[in-house]
């Protein structure tokens, strides 16, 4: 994230275990895709899932993602938790929990092709599969889905006050942490949904799932 | 974002024009940033700040991004604003607004380097400058800044119900959007701040900016 400035303080922030990365991932709402288009990044936001060690990602099968195969990608899942306010410029932060992972793109077929479309729908509305009607041969065939098989992921997380200079602590100023909440509201529902109709349950499982996310 | 499955779709989500651009980049907490190391492509999150048509980035001097010159990044802002819940997984969708920016990475030095920094702290904390201690020589040699000249600039912004084939409208399922909405809260001071001293100006004006963003 931002400062970064003593690298003592950098690898402190860092955690590779294996928990905080899968925690990381799970809470997020979206990633961030980074692939290498005609000699240049590209970052593009994505739903995506995580199944045991493999990311997944959909697109329309013509899509530029969706054709990839054998080649790096990385995806990044930021959550931001405060704006940082220190005495100083310099030691301003922000608190946040971000996993950055690198492996190959792997076209997905057959079988772990219909697991992984599912799993990213219920990513973001857990139990949502059951609730709907069920996927077309048409619509398969539209679908491109593209897996990460994780090589590398690195966390980092920064909680807490600012640090700022012993100095500093004495000029009288105020500083502290300004949090950032993201939630999820009421389900609304659209014109076609008959009246009387409950939000389903997937609706509850997410806002459960993704408070203070 | 997802789906992406029908072309003529993804072209109608498409926004180039400047005032859409910026004010999706003045409304971003933080932005992930994309470049290629060694080959690979690289995601990492950061704070940012838009002045006229050149994005800003800081780190350590001596940090990866920091040391780029005059080589292509990416630099992408997402706002999130919905999961959109359809009668079939294929379109489910999300609610967003993000432009993707590229450009070439250029070191900023003399009274840029200044501007910039100011800058990428007021993004977040407008005013925020005035109220803490001046930098020192020492801060600034141990701070890079990154200039992102901005050479194309793409927005897309999805809004709005779920989009069912006219078949599925009848099932009597409930579909709709469940809002997502990003919040910052009242400012904590640390334990260092005077009893009596208020929180500064540049906390209720990041409040008021970045509701509902």
């Amino acid at each position: 994230m931002r400062p970064n400035y003593a690298r003592a303080r950098q690898q402190k922030r860092a955690h590779y275990d294996d928990a905080t990365v899968r925690d990381i991932l799970s809470g997020g709402l979206v990633g961030h895709v980074g692939f290498i288009a005609e000699g240049r990044p590209m970052v593009i936001p994505m739903a995506y899932a995580l199944v045991d060690d493999t990311l997944y990602l959909h697109g329309a099968s013509k899509t530029r993602l969706a054709l990839l195969d054998a080649t790096p990608l990385c995806l990044t899942v930021t959550h931001l938790t405060g704006i940082v306010a220190a005495r100083s410029a310099f030691h301003h932060s922000v608190n946040y929990r971000s996993v950055v992972v690198h492996g190959l793109a792997r076209r997905v077929e057959g079988e772990e092709f219909d697991m992984a479309l599912n799993a990213i729908t219920e990513h973001l509305l857990p139990g949502r599969i059951s609730e709907v009607r069920p996927m077309s041969e048409q619509e398969r065939k539209a679908t491109g889905v593209v897996a990460l098989d994780i090589e590398y992921a690195s966390a980092k997380v920064r909680t807490g006050p600012p640090v700022d200079d012993d100095s500093d602590l004495t000029l009288g100023l105020w500083a502290g942490v300004i949090p950032v909440t993201t939630a999820l509201g009421t389900g609304v529902q659209d014109a076609h949904t008959p009246a009387g109709v409950p939000a389903p349950p997937s609706v509850g499982e997410a806002r459960r799932k993704f408070s203070g996310a």
